[in-house]
C-alpha cells in the first residue's frame, strides 16, 4: 500500500490536486503527516527518509513554484536539528504554519488590498485571478462603490469567468476585448492582477497581455497592483533560473481549417511585466515594492543559490 | 428617371459602394459626369445646380472623410471660375485628377513604403488594412526576406483575412492574439498599419488596439508607420470636429447568453493613436511626419474652418 | 496736430491700448486710415512714407509679437505693387482683413475648441486667458456638463479672475493652488491654456507655471491644448530671436520686510513649454500640431529671416 | 492625580507636544517612566497594564505614524518576555534606545546627507523641513559653496520660514513661487525634501507640491532626495492602510469674499510622490532606495499585517 | 573638348569638388553656364539637352542629397516654360539664386543660431560640423561667454579638428571621449550638431554617435539643435528612399593585427536621430521643428514622389 | 621582521596585489593568519591588537570597497565574543568563509548569469569585466549560440582585451566604437557589464560610458544586467559617502602636441548609472534588483552608519 508521500505525489501529477495554493499545501501536509506517523527515532535515518520524501514530492511537478516553496519552508529547520525529536517537530511545526498561512493568504490579501480601493474608483483586471477578484469583491462588500473593467483574455476567454465572479459579488462590471485596454485606461484609477510567478528581481510572470496592461497603466499614471501570495515568489529565479514562457497549441487561437496551412501561430501563455511598471505587490505578509522580493526570498523563505 | 447624382447617392447610402477609396471616387466621378452632361451654359445656374448635387452626394454618408475630400477637391475651383466653360472644365479636370490619383494611391504607397523595409526585417500589422498589406507584399515581391506578425484583431478577427492575404502574397506570416503584441515587439523592426482617419494635428483614428500597438512599439524603439491615402486626412478635424468613436453591438464581443445579464460590454470600433507615437505617415504624395498634416490639409486640399 | 500714426503709437506706448489683439488691430487700423487719407499719388513717395509710419508704429512696443504681425500682414503686398493705387489698396485691403480676422479670432477659437470638449469632461486652466475661458464657456453654453479646475496663479493670482469669469458663464469651477496641479491631474481630461507667444518650432511661451501644468498633463495622458490666435505666432523666432523671459519685481512675490535682506527673489513672468508636450494648437485658422507653426509663419504670414 | 500616561496623552491630544519626533519620544518616554515606576512584580498584570497604557497613548493621536512607531518599538519584546523583570527591562531598554536614536536622527541625517552635496551645487527645497534644512546647513558649515532655491509653498507660505532658516545658517538662498520650479530645475543638481510619511512600497507622502517638484527633477535628470527619520516609515501602509490626504479649510487659500459664492476650493495638505521619482531616502540608519522600505519596516521595526 | 557639364561631372566624380555645399553649387553653376552659352533657340531641343545635362551631373554622385537639390531647384521651372527664352532664363535665375543662397546659408545659420545662445551657456558639439562650429564662433564673437565640450568622435577623431577650430575662434573648449557625453550632459544647456541628411519625416542622419548625444540631451532636458542648410533636406526620402548607412573599413577602428582574426568589426559612418529628440532645425530659411521638413521639401523645393 | 599584517599592507599599497577580489582576500587571509598565530589568551589584548591590525590593513588602500568589506566581514563577530577563544575562532571562521566565498563568486555569477542567456541571443558588453566575460563564456560553453558586441572603450581600449577573451572562449564577437552602441542596441537582447562599486541605493559606478549603454538599453527595451560580487557593494555609501569619480591624465585621451595648448581635456574614469536603468544585479548570493542592495549591506554584511 502506498504511503502518504506517494499518494500525494500521484494526486499532484495526475492533476487531482490543482491550483498553486492547493498544490503547495498538499506537499506540506503530506510531509507533516509523514513526520507525525514516522516510526523510528534515529536522526540520521529520519533525515535520509525525509530527503527521499522531499524528492518524491518535488518530482511530481518540478516547475511549480508554490510546491517548491511549501516543501522548502516545511523542511527549512530539519537539517540543523540537534535531535530526532527536534527534527520531527520542526517539520510538523513549519509545515502546519505554512499550510495555515497559505490558506489564509488569499483572505489576507483581499483584506489588505481592499483598503487601497477608494469609494468611486474605476478598476481594471486581466484574466481570471481569484486573488485579484477577492480584493475587488471585498471592497464592494465593505460598501465601496466601484466600477470594474474586465478583459476578455483570449484565447481561453477567462474574462467570462471573471465577469461572472464579479457579478455574483455584486460588482458593477464591464467586459472589454483585450485591444480596448488603452481605450479605457485613462479613466481607470487602479489595476489589480494576479501572479503566476514573481522573480527575485521583482518582475511579474503572468497571463499573456498583463505586460501590455501594465504599460498602458504606466502611460496613464494608473496604479498597477499585483496580488501575489508569497509562495508565488520564485526562489529559483534568485539562482538565475529563467521562467520559460510556455507555448501552447495553435488550435487554441484558431482552427487550422480557418487559415492557410503555411500560416504559423504563436501562442505564448505568459508574458513578463518588468518591475518598473509595478507599484505595489500585495502579499499576505504586507504590501511591498518589487525591490523587496529578494529580501523576502532570502531572509524569510530561506532561498539560496543552491537549487 | 434618376440622374447620376441621385443614383450614386443611393448606392453609397445603401452600401452598394463601400470602402473609403471607392466611395470618394464614386462621388467625384458622379460630379464629373454631371458636369460633362450638363445642359445649359449659364454660370450662375450651373453653380446653383452643382451645389445641390454636392449636398446630395455629401448627405449620403455625412461622416465619411474620404467622400468629403473627393467632393471638396472636385469642386475646389468651380466657385472662382470666370465663365461657365471654365467652371465646367474645372469640375471635370479636378474630379478626374482626384479619381485617378486616389486610384493610384494604394499602389504609390506600396511602392514607397516597400522601400522602407530592409531585407531580414521582422514586421507587425494590426487588423486588415489593404494599404499596409500592399506595402508588405510589394517588399516581398521585390525579393526582400521578411517575417510578419499579424494580430487576430478581435472582435471580428480581421487578422484571419490578413494572414490569408499575406500568405497568398508569399509572405512568411505568424498569427498572434492581440494580447501577445508586447511579447513579440522587442523583435519587431517596423510596424505598418492603415488608417481610418488622420486628424489635422496628426493623430490617427484606426481599428481599436492600434494605439496599444503604437505604445508597445514606442517602448521598444520599433518604427511605427501609418499607411494613409491623403483622402483619409480629415478637414473637419482642422475645424475642431472630434472623431466620434463608434460603439457597436455587445453581441459582437460575446453572446448575451454567455454572461450574466447585469454585465455590461463596451465595444468601441476605433481608438486614437497620439501623433507622438507615429514615426512616419506614408501617403501617395510622400512620406511625412504627423506635424505636416495640417499643412497638407490647408495648402493642398483647401481645407478651411468653414465646414 | 499729430496724425493718426503718431496718436496710435502714443496710445500704445502709454498703455491706453492694451492686450495683444487690441494692439495689433490698432496698428493695422492706423495704417489703413493713413492709406485712405493719404494725399499724393506717387508710388515712391508713398512707399517712403508708409515705411516711416511702419517704423513709428513698431517702435511703440518693439517686443509685441501681435503688433509686429498686424503691421507686417497689412504691408505685405505694398512693396511689390505696380502702381500707387495698387499699393494704397493693398494696405487698405490687407489691414482691414487682418483687423476683422483678428477680431473674430477669439470667437472662432471658442467655437472650434468647444467642439473638442465632451459632455462630462473635467478640465483645467492656468492663469487667466480670455481665449481659454472662451472655449470653456462656449462648451457650457452648448449644454455640455463640465467641471473645471483653475489655478490660483501666483504671484498676481489671476486665477481669481478666472474663477469669476467662469462662474459668470455658469461653469462649475474649483480653485486650487499652483502646487495642487498634479494632485488633480489624473482626473483631468483636457487642459486649455492661452499663449503669450508661439515660436516657429512650436514651443509655447506663457505665464510661469504653464510648463509644469503641461508636464503633469503629459505624465497622466491628459490632452494639452493651447488656444492661440495666429498673431501670437512669432516671426522673429523663425529668424532665431529668443523670447526673453522678463523678470519682475521681487515685491510682487513677497514684501521685503517679510524676509531677511540677504534672501534673493527670482520672479520670472513666463516659462517655456516644449512642443513635445503640446497636443493641439487651436487657432482661428484651424487646429494644428506644433510642427505646423513654421509653415503657417512662412507661407501664410510672410515671415522671413530678414527682421 | 493623573499618572504619566494620562498626562502625556493629554499633552499630545492638546497639541502641547508637537512635531513627529517629539510626539514619538513623548510616547516612548512615558512608557519607560511607567515601567520604571511600576509597582508590582506579576508578569501578567504588568502586560495587562502596559497594554492599557499603550492604548491610551496611541489613542491620543491615532494617525501619527511616528507615535505608532515609538510605542511599537518600545513594546516590541515585552510580550515575549519570560519574567516580569525581563519585561520591565525590555520596555525601559527599548524605549530609551528609541528615544535617543530618534533624538539623534536629524543630526545623523544632516551628517550623511551633507556628504552627498558637492561644492558648487545648486539645490532646491520645498516647504519647510527641518531635516532637509539641516542637511543643507551642515554642508555649508563644512565650507561647501551652494546656492539654494526655496519655494514659497502656498497656502501657508512656509517657504518664508525656510529662507529665514537658511539665511541664518549663512546659505545663499533664493525664493521662488511654486510655479517657477520647472523654470529653475534644469540648473538644479539636487533636491532635498522632508517627509510626512513613507509607505511600505517606498512612496512619499509630503506637503502638496512635492510630487510636482519630483516630476520636474525627474524630467531634468536632477537627483531627488528624501530626508526621513525611520519613524516616518508607516507600518500601517504595510498592512494596506492608505494615507488619507487631509483637506483643509478653503479660507487658507482665498478669502471667501474674494470669489463668487458658487466657486469651490480644493485645498489638500499633502500629495503622493511615487517611488520611481525618488533616488535616495536618507535616514538615520543609512541611505537607501525606496525598494528597501518594506525590509526595514518588517525586519528592523517589527511591523506586521496585524494592526 | 569637354563642355562645362562633363568637366563638372568629372570634377565631382573625382572628388576635386568636395563638401555638400560645394558640390551642389558646382552642379547649379554648370547648368547656369550651360544655359547662358546655349546655342539655339528651340524650346524642345533645349529641354532635351538640359535633361541630358541633368542626368550627367546627377550621375556623378547619385547619393549626394545636396547635388540633387541644387540641380532640381535650378531646373524646377524649365519644363513649364512657355518659350525658349523663358526656359533659359528660368535656369539662369533659379541656378544663380540657389548658388547664392547656398553660399550664404552657413553664415545665415551662424547668425540665427548664435541668437539662441545665452551668455554663460555650456554647449556641446559632436564630430566636426563647420555649420555648428560657425554658430558657436559667432556667439563668442558677439561677446557671449560660453564653454564648449567637443567629443573626440572616433574612429577618425574629427573632434581634434573641432577643438582646433574653436580654439582659433577664441572659444573655451574641452575635449572629451565619446563615452563621457552623459557624464557632462547634465551641465550642458544646448547641443549643436551638423547634418548629413534630414529626411522628410524630420529624422537626422549624421555622424555615428549623434543619436546617443541626442538621447542623453533628451534625458537631461538639454536643448538639441541641428544646423542644416536646406539642401541637406532629402527629397528622395519623401518618396520612400531610405538613407543607407555606409559601413567603412574595419581598419579605421583597429589594426587587424591587434585583434584575433575571427573578431569582426562593425564600422558604420552614420546613425539616425529620431525627430522626437530634435528641438530645432536651424536652416538658412529659418528655425523650424522636424515636423516642418515635409512642407519645405514639397512647397519650396518642389520635391515630389517621382524620383 | 615584519609580520603578516605589515607585509600584506605593503603588498597592497605597492600594487603587488591587485584586483578587487584579490585585495579583499589578502586582507581577510592576513587577519586569519594573524589570529591563528596569535600568542596570548586575553580577550581585551586580542581585541586591541586586532583593531590595530584592522587599521593597518585598511590604511593600505582606504578607498577600496572590497578590502573594507573583506576586513569588516572577517571581524564582524569578534567584538561581541564572550571569550578569547570565541573571538579568535570567529576571526578565523569568518575570514575563511569570506575568502572562499569571494573566490567562488566569479564562478557562481557565471553559472547564474549564463542561465539568463537564451539560445540565439545578441549580447553587448562594455569595457573589460572578467565577471561579465565569464557569464558569456559560460553560456557559450553550455552550447548556447550567441553573438556579442564589445565596445572599444576609449581611452584605454580595454575592448581589445574583451574581444580577445571572448574569441578565446569561442564566442562570435564584433568590435564597435563607443559611439555605435545605439546603432546596434535595437538588435541586442541583453547587456552584461561589470561593476566597480554598487551604492546602497542601487546605483552603479563603473567604467565611463556604462551609463550611456544603460540609457540606450532602456530606450530599446533591452535587459541591462550588472555582474557584481557583493564585495563591490559599498557600505560607505550607506553612510552617505559619495563615490568620487577619479579624473585621469589628459594624455590618455590625446597627445598634448595634437591639440592647441588652451584646449582642456576632461578624462573621467567612471560614471554613475542610476538604479532605474538596471534590471538585475547578478551576485554570488543571487539575482536581485537595485532596491535590495541596502538590505544586503545592512543585514548580511553588517554595514552601519558608523564608518
Amino acid at each position: 500500500m502506498k504511503g502518504i508521500i506517494e499518494t500525494t505525489a500521484d494526486d499532484i501529477r495526475e492533476m487531482k490536486v490543482r491550483g498553486a495554493g492547493r498544490i503547495a499545501r498538499a506537499g506540506a501536509d503530506a510531509l507533516v503527516k509523514y513526520a507525525e506517523e514516522y516510526r523510528g527515532n534515529d536522526l540520521n535515518n529520519f533525515l535520509k527518509d525525509i530527503s527521499a520524501a522531499e524528492s518524491t514530492i518535488l518530482g511530481s511537478r518540478p516547475t511549480a513554484v508554490s510546491l517548491w516553496n511549501g516543501v522548502r519552508i516545511t523542511l527549512r529547520d530539519v537539517r540543523s536539528a540537534s535531535s530526532f525529536e527536534a527534527a520531527r517537530e520542526s517539520v510538523i511545526r513549519n509545515g502546519k504554519e505554512f499550510s495555515e498561512s497559505s490558506f489564509r493568504a488569499v483572505d489576507e490579501i483581499a483584506r489588505m488590498g481592499a483598503k487601497r480601493i477608494c469609494d468611486g474608483d474605476v478598476l481594471l483586471t486581466h484574466c481570471n485571478s481569484s486573488t485579484a477578484v477577492g480584493v475587488i469583491a471585498e471592497a464592494v462588500r465593505q460598501g465601496k462603490d466601484v466600477k470594474v473593467y474586465a478583459t476578455e483574455s483570449r484565447p481561453w476567454r477567462q474574462g467570462l469567468l471573471t465577469v461572472r465572479d464579479l457579478s455574483e459579488a455584486g460588482v458593477d462590471v464591464t467586459l472589454i476585448i483585450d485591444s480596448a485596454v488603452r481605450s479605457v485606461m485613462k479613466k481607470v484609477d487602479r489595476v489589480f492582477v494576479g501572479a503566476d510567478t514573481v522573480t527575485s528581481s521583482g518582475d511579474l510572470i503572468n497571463k499573456v497581455g498583463t505586460s501590455q496592461v501594465a504599460l498602458c497603466a504606466h502611460e496613464a499614471r494608473t496604479e498597477f497592483n499585483v496580488c501575489a501570495e508569497t509562495y508565488k515568489f520564485s526562489p529559483r529565479t534568485l539562482a538565475g533560473e529563467t521562467v520559460a514562457i510556455e507555448e501552447r497549441d495553435p488550435g487554441e487561437v484558431v482552427s487550422p481549417s480557418d487559415i492557410p496551412s503555411d500560416v504559423k501561430v504563436f501562442n505564448p501563455v505568459f508574458d513578463v511585466t518588468p518591475a518598473r511598471y509595478i507599484d505595489n505587490i500585495i502579499t499576505e505578509i504586507g504590501i511591498m515594492s518589487p525591490g523587496s522580493v529578494y529580501g523576502v526570498l532570502s531572509s524569510r523563505m530561506g532561498a539560496s543559490t543552491d537549487i
